[in-house]
């Protein structure tokens, strides 16, 4: 069996409580791009992983990620606990006041309970870590905006540290990915269909002030790329009576 | 106003239904990996934008999905009609049967009603494209294990056609990514703490016939990295009183 | 205090207990048309109505549809319970045989939990009139598929009682609607803007072999109607550089 | 394959950004009565329908909806940028400060995810039909509401916009479903009990300053309607060892 | 059929409206440990309960928790009414006041729909006494702390009797339980493994000046206990290459 | 910082791989009674405690649940691999053999995913020790079932040592809960108002051949017990226009 040691961590300060940031921490400890969603998702592709090597990296994150879920915890817990007897500073999350008397709970800021629907397992290696890399950019930002919003140093000191290993971390899953030498763009054993998969759909339009302009860049254009033209105005079926156009039709009226 | 023009997308052909198989679909309809999460990740990302270019992609590959939606719904149903009237195909998806008299609705292959929670969507561009990349990574990978499970010739060219087409999205918010020229592992405005973000912690080891080995590789050795093992052997505290390990205690009654 | 009288309802008989066709049942114990749908649905609009007279009538079916719950619930259980200890019943609903040792839970027949989000209730009356007849509807035509799908007697028995219910339901939530005496389509207090209220977009529009024709009926001819076709073949805007058509180009390759 | 043309709009304007009350906004974004809801219920059901004039109608406004969800998510998104960096607007709605940017997503006002268990999906047309005669109704409402808690002009214009179209959706299918020519009260295959179906159980009473007096209106009475009382004053077994009446001892105590 | 009378409760008086302190009565009405939770937990056990004794006790309190939603629901709308038309109110829960007009839905405080996921109901006589004793607990903290949040008196009237309930039903479930004459710590049927059944591992341990200590009491000495120390100080596996450790580590950077 | 160890528990053996059996265990592995509601519901009760006694065996147990849950996982990973390639195999639970390709997540048996509203976390201590006790008879019932539908016996006895551990940390939180030496029924501060209290309200009575009886028994008669009968009997209104009795009328027609 398996054992995970969560080392030490961080001690955790706050200086001054704040109960609507702490109602924002929240989104790190029982939210969507937060720690326990971190851990499970890293900790269950591990126990699914059979490279030994990278079953490895899996657990080893998903244990650190564990701790940074006490961390978070703790330091919200800190913010929040002046909920629990006043009216006023309940109002910043009823939720938090009235079922936990100030304590955490795995809850995001908008009172959400926290769902595995927010994980992202395949038991594809490359996927999945392709799926890690994501999920620790979103951990990294989301950190970030937290600091945004705060001035409290001890707070501030805390989240620099774990938006910090959110990288390390980032760092690591996209190392793992190169190293399984997997050529560009291969996903599972089934090739994509050749021609169909270079064909770039111009499918959106944008017409008027605010409408969005066709754009070519590197993601349509060049290479082997093949810009294909939406077929609706070459082949749309004639309409049973038209009569005048919605453009013209709502512009006066609405 | 944007606006959005599907195009024609696949007339689809189902040779022989098959109730089960046609549940194992839904995931593409109503799951978490499918045509509407990948539609309304795009499409919401797309909203909230505000590079024009990358707008543009965003709600092209955005409508596209939608169209897919349509094509994957369309041979869902199919599979599933027969579960109307017959007992025996209702206990594929009673669900499905019983409520939907055989038709399809947002749900995947377990029932599980569609839900928002799959999509992930921050305001952050790169960090919505890396998402967008990792969401299209599964999204091919599903559509090959569904093609492992059946072998009706006209589901196989509709599944190979809309699997082919996540390969090129993949393609393209890659393209996309690399465009906006930003530095490897750099996300938001605040850098991580120097010395710590190159700090890679050991934190899970393990032990006897089945742990796992603690594994060296480019994501914890070389470059920068630094290997720091985990605190607890060196600096734990010493336990009430021990009296003896659990190791050798549940080996000998479990 | 209001309170509510449940009455005798009927005495429920299971000829053959059969544990697949209890795992159907669960959909009117805990599904979105179930009973605890309906009797929380037209409660809490009771709770919320400032009509006397039909807030009477809410309490009334509310009240009825709760002895429902017990009646669906009694024989449910008696379908599921040799699912205790036989493996082979277990299969057909493990959630109930391992969770809940073969009794009845909240849940639909796909093991769902049962969720406030199937109810609409929105305090304006006439409007809760109009989601409860659908309502009704919605669970008449459950009961029916159910009835298709078993051949016990006493089972048939206890859901054509309940399936008739559902009608006198219908109509009574029908008759409370109209002696409000509101003109036909009249929600709330703000009117429509005139003009483009009668206006009828032409929006989606079918090629090819499965394609759907553009129809013509009451709801877009006759009367006030105008039917505008939509403004995609007139204004879109020229695309960057068509190079071909993706009907075409799809056509070959996929 | 169908493929949907989405019509351009409206343009949006907004005068003045209102973090809160584009909070309020999402529920007609990623809300129960909104536009997303309206879009895949109706497009849902038009996948499943076998009437191809029907199914060209809930096509058609299936695509509306999708074309409004962008109307909508544009206005709210105007109105919830702010909340990108500064505190006091992002406490108007944490969830979209931190996870979004100040991006709109698929949320109600209260940060619940959208789920598909805000849809009624039958695959029975008459009964699908009335689902959308009441859901329209139910989105004129929501609407209504907005519009009483902004004076920003240009919301106001774009509000009043889409609370108009769906008066002309519920026209449209209160159409539809007439144009079928059904009886009245005939839903499915399986006629109700005579003379069952036509009992009104009086089931709740009330006592007392708040009580609901017991009515009498064409829902329960005239026609073919048979009053029933409760059976419980009646029937109901003699209790085990009755001391005195709750009403008396709890009126003396709490 | 088992029939329910819900006997008259409590007639409800509110004398000072308070939108914000009625968001957080919904709680009680829509909540993880609310009314509704409680009537279905005790009824939905009674229908599965094969003591005819017990099976009455079930039906006697889930029925008279029904009443008690009623009167949580009918103080709450009081609360929650001014919401309707005044858009300061209406920020205090903007989901009542757009969705239900001010009226009261299946929610909790923050918005979250009802599930029957809070329910806890196994089959097992015994067992659910168990679930029910704590759910009468957590209901009687949850009331206190609402009163803790209130001055009105007339509200305070009605909570104290609905808290002073929970410590009824508790008394009732509790003897309930202890009628059964069940050994203590027998649950089913299948007996634990001796030896391993008394030993306790002490798994976590603090560290620094947060850190928790070891902790010795009745629930780890004396009696049959046997206290375990974690295996991990004496086993774990030399590390591939410490380099140093990361308390060490992290001290000094973040 | 707090730090965990989890201990060396357990090596997995399984002989025969049962794909069906696999479904069901990931009830203890993702589901409402599973491991890792266990580790969450007793970690975050230990963040929030201020005793710092029962705060470290709030950690010690929730730590070692978190090893139960890899225990767990490893084995029910074991016996839904095959599911990956094999079309029959793949029947006994779609989601995992289309979206985790054989591998394990955080779903329950029915494929819901698992969600933090199945914790019971209120910040009150004693409350607290009372659901987990709760919660551990439960955990027992559940592996209990398990142990009941297979034959194979690596994986009994993988079950029976986790099944003990439930018993042994029910016996823990009962110590400790004792130790807090809290007045029988005394929770939080506010006392319950005398008399009401102790008064057992009749409310529900059956009638006919199913119907229970109303039973007395230690929960309402005996010590400081007031037996009160519903007061419906003797109070309630009489109704408008009774004509005849629901029993008796629903008798000749159903």
């Amino acid at each position: 069996m398996y054992h995970h040691i969560k080392q030490l961590m961080y001690t955790v300060r706050v200086d001054q409580p704040d109960c609507r940031f702490g109602n924002m921490l929240l989104e790190q400890f029982g939210g969507a791009n937060g720690e326990l969603a971190a851990a499970m998702q890293y900790s269950v592709q591990g126990i699914n992983c059979d490279d030994p090597e990278r079953k490895d990296l899996l657990m080893d994150i998903g244990t650190e990620e564990l701790s940074h879920l006490e961390v978070i915890g703790v330091l919200t817990r800190m913010h929040l606990k002046p909920m629990k007897n006043k009216r006023n500073e309940a109002e910043a999350d009823p939720l938090i006041a009235v079922i936990g008397g100030g304590g955490v709970s795995l809850y995001n800021s908008a009172g959400s309970a926290w769902t595995a629907d927010y994980l992202k397992i395949t038991g594809e290696l490359d996927v999945d870590l392709r799926s890690n890399i994501a999920a620790e950019a979103r951990a990294k930002i989301t950190y970030e905006r937290l600091m945004d919003f705060t001035e409290d140093q001890g707070t501030l000191d805390a989240l620099q540290f774990l938006m910090t290993r959110e990288i390390t971390h980032m760092k690591a899953f996209t190392a793992a990915l190169e190293s399984l030498g997997k050529p560009a763009f291969s996903i599972g054993k089934r090739p994509p269909t050749p021609g169909t998969v270079d064909q770039y759909f111009n499918d959106s339009t944008g017409i008027g002030d605010r409408g969005e302009t066709d754009a070519l860049g590197p993601w349509n254009q060049g290479g082997t790329w093949e810009l294909v033209e939406s077929p609706v105005l070459a082949n749309s079926q004639t309409p049973a009576k038209p009569r005048k156009h919605a453009a013209a039709a709502a512009k006066g009226k609405s």
